[in-house]
C-alpha cells in the first residue's frame, strides 16, 4: 500500500486530479490516498499559498501528485516551494508523440532532463537604482547530480545519446561549470560497460531551440538548466500537440512529485472541457517511480487506446467529450484487461 | 553615397558577404565598402577576435554588414563586443516564411524584437566556491526603450498586436520591471491616435515557446529580454526553414548592424554549400535602415524570385548551387529590371 499526498489546487487542478485518480482506483494496487491543500483558493482561506502542513505530508508520503495552481503576481509560487523543500533536483519531461493527436511531428520520444534546484530559480533577485538583477547560481554539485540523472534516464528509457544544452559561449563562467560538470560525468559513464555505446554531445540553447523545430530526431535525451529546460520543455510539448498530453516527474533522492506541465487554465475551469491526458499520464510515471511498472504500463496503453478510437476526446484533442467522459473511457478500457 | 563598412568573419561569412556585396553592386545605389576584420582568424593575427580599429570604423560609418565570426571558447565575443561598443540596443529578428522553402508554415511573417544591451549578456559572472553566479541585468530604461522600439515597429510594418515576453512568475522583480515598462510604454503609445488601434498583451517565456509552435499566427511583434529573444528567433528559424533564410537588424540611435542569425558553420566551409539568403536579406535590412526602401524591396523580390524558380537554390534548399552561383541568379534578375 502505498501513501500518496494528493494536492490538486486551483482552476482545472481539481478536474483533472479528479479525472486521473477516478481512473488510477481501476488499477490492482492498493493507495492510501491524503489530500493537501496549495495555491490560490488555499491561499485566501489559509493566508499562504502553501502551507507547512501541505509540505510535511509530501515528504512523508510515497509520492505526490501535484494538479495545477493559480499563482497570483506577489504570492509565493506553491510548486517551486515545494520542488525547494522536498529536494526535486530533477524534472523529467517526456516529449513524446501520441497517436490521434494533432501535432507537428507523430513519432517523437525523447526526454528532456531539467535542472530543478537552481539556476535562475535561486529566489536571489535585487531591486537597483535603475531597475533588478537577479542571480543565475549554477553548482558543480547540481551540475553533476543532473547529468548523472540523464545518463541512468538513458539507460532505463533505452536511448543512445545524451545532449547537454548550454550558453557557454555567452555565460562563460555558470555555464562553463555546467558544460564541465557534465563532460565529467559523461566521460565516467561512457567508460563503463552499460554506458559505452552512448553518443555524447552538446549544442547552445539557440541552436537547440532550432532543432527541436526543425530536426527533433536528433534528441534523446537532453539535459539542460533550469529556466532552459523549462522554455525547451514547453517548445516540445509545442511540438506533440500541447501542454494537454504531457506529464512531468519532479524527483530527488527520497522523494516523487508528479505533475502535467500545464497550468491551471482558468479560462476553461468549471467547464469540463480540461483534458486529463497530461494528469493521467503523470499518474503513470508516479507508478514508474514506485516501481509498478505492469501498472504504468497498462495504464498508459488504455490512455493510448482511447486516443486511437477517436470517440471519447476533449475539445483540444478534436472531440466533443468532457474531462470524466474521457477518464471514464480509459477506466473501462482497464476494467476489461 | 554611404560608407559601409564590412565584416566578412570566419568560416562561411566571407562566402556569404562576398556574395551578398556581388549582389549589391547590381543596385542603383554608391557605396564605399571598408573592410574590417574581426573573429577567430583575426585573433591569431592580431592577438584580439575585436581590434579597436575595427569598432572605430563601424561606428563611423553608415551602417555595417556583418558575416560571421568563430568564437573559440575564452576569447571575447567580437558581436557582442560591436554590439555594446556601438549602442545598439536593439535587435530586430523577423520570422518569415518563404515561398519554396521546406518549412513547417509557409505563411508567417511576424518580428521579434530583441533587447540586446543588458540581461544576461551583462558580463557579469562570478566565480564562487561552489561554482558560478551570473548577473541578469534588467534595467526600467533599456525596457522601456525597447519597448518602444516594438510599437514604432508594429506601425512600419502594419502590425496591429505587440505582445510582451517575459518570466515574471518567477523573476518576479527583473521580469517585474521589464513588464512595468512595457505596460507604461504601452499605454502611452496605445494613447496616441496612430497606435490606437494596437492590441497589447504578455505571455510567459515559456508559453511562448509554445504558442510558436502550435500557433504562431497569434504573433505579431513579439517583445522580449536578451537571452529570450535569442532562444525564440532560433525557434522561429527553424519554423521557417532553418538559420539559412533568418537576418537581423541590430540597431542603436546612430547605428546599425546587419548579420545573418547563422553562425560561421566552420563543418561546410570553403565547400559553396552556404545559403547566401540569409546574409543577402540582411543587406535587404540594411537598405531599409537607410530608407531606400525601393532598391530594399527590389532586392528581397529578386531573391523571392530564386526562391519560387527553384532552379538556383544551395543544398539546404534542396539544390545543387553553389553560394555564387544563387547569388548570381539573383544578380541576373536584378539586372533585367
Ligand atoms: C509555474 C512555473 C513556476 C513553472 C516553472 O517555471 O517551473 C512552470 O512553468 C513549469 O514549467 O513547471
Ligand atoms: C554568437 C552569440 C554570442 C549570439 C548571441 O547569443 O547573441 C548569437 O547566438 C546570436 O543570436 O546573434
Amino acid at each position: 500500500m502505498y501513501t500518496i499526498t494528493v494536492i490538486p489546487g486551483d482552476g482545472i487542478g481539481p478536474e483533472v486530479m479528479g479525472a486521473a485518480m477516478y481512473v488510477l482506483e481501476a488499477l490492482n494496487i492498493e493507495f492510501k490516498f491524503q489530500e493537501a491543500r496549495a495555491g490560490n483558493d488555499c491561499y485566501h482561506e489559509t493566508g499562504t499559498t502553501i502551507p507547512d502542513e501541505t509540505i510535511e505530508m509530501a515528504k512523508n508520503s510515497d509520492a505526490t501528485l501535484f494538479g495545477a495552481v493559480t499563482t497570483v503576481p506577489g504570492q509565493k509560487s506553491a510548486i517551486i516551494t515545494l520542488r525547494k523543500a522536498m529536494g526535486l533536483y530533477a524534472n523529467l519531461r517526456p516529449v513524446k508523440s501520441y497517436p490521434g493527436v494533432n501535432s507537428i511531428y507523430s513519432d517523437l520520444d525523447f526526454l528532456i532532463v531539467r535542472e530543478n534546484s537552481e539556476g535562475l530559480y535561486s529566489g536571489v533577485e535585487q531591486e537597483t537604482e535603475e531597475g533588478a538583477t537577479a542571480l543565475r547560481v549554477i553548482t558543480r554539485k547540481a551540475s553533476e547530480r543532473i547529468s548523472e540523472i540523464a545518463f541512468k534516464q538513458a539507460l532505463k528509457l533505452g536511448k543512445t545519446r545524451v545532449t547537454a544544452v548550454h550558453k557557454a559561449n555567452v555565460l562563460k563562467k555558470t555555464d562553463g561549470v555546467f558544460r564541465q560538470a557534465f563532460w565529467e560525468i559523461a566521460r565516467k559513464y561512457t567508460e563503463m560497460d552499460e554506458y559505452s555505446h552512448m553518443e555524447v554531445d552538446e549544442l547552445y540553447v539557440d541552436a537547440a531551440a532550432m532543432f527541436m523545430v526543425q530536426d527533433p530526431h536528433r534528441f534523446q535525451v537532453l539535459v539542460t538548466t533550469n529556466l532552459f529546460g523549462d522554455i525547451l520543455s514547453d517548445e516540445g510539448a509545442g511540438l506533440v500537440g500541447g501542454l494537454g498530453m504531457v506529464p512531468s516527474s519532479n524527483i530527488g533522492d527520497n522523494n516523487g512529485l508528479f505533475e502535467p506541465v500545464h497550468g491551471s487554465a482558468p479560462d476553461i475551469a468549471g467547464s469540463g472541457a480540461a483534458n486529463p491526458a497530461a494528469m493521467i499520464l503523470s499518474t503513470s510515471l508516479m507508478l514508474q517511480f514506485l516501481e509498478e511498472h505492469q501498472e504504468a504500463f497498462k495504464l498508459e496503453q488504455a490512455l493510448l487506446k482511447v486516443l486511437k478510437q477517436r470517440k471519447y476526446l476533449t475539445v483540444d484533442l478534436g472531440g466533443t467529450s468532457t474531462t470524466m467522459e474521457m477518464a471514464h473511457a480509459v477506466r473501462e478500457i482497464l476494467e476489461e484487461c
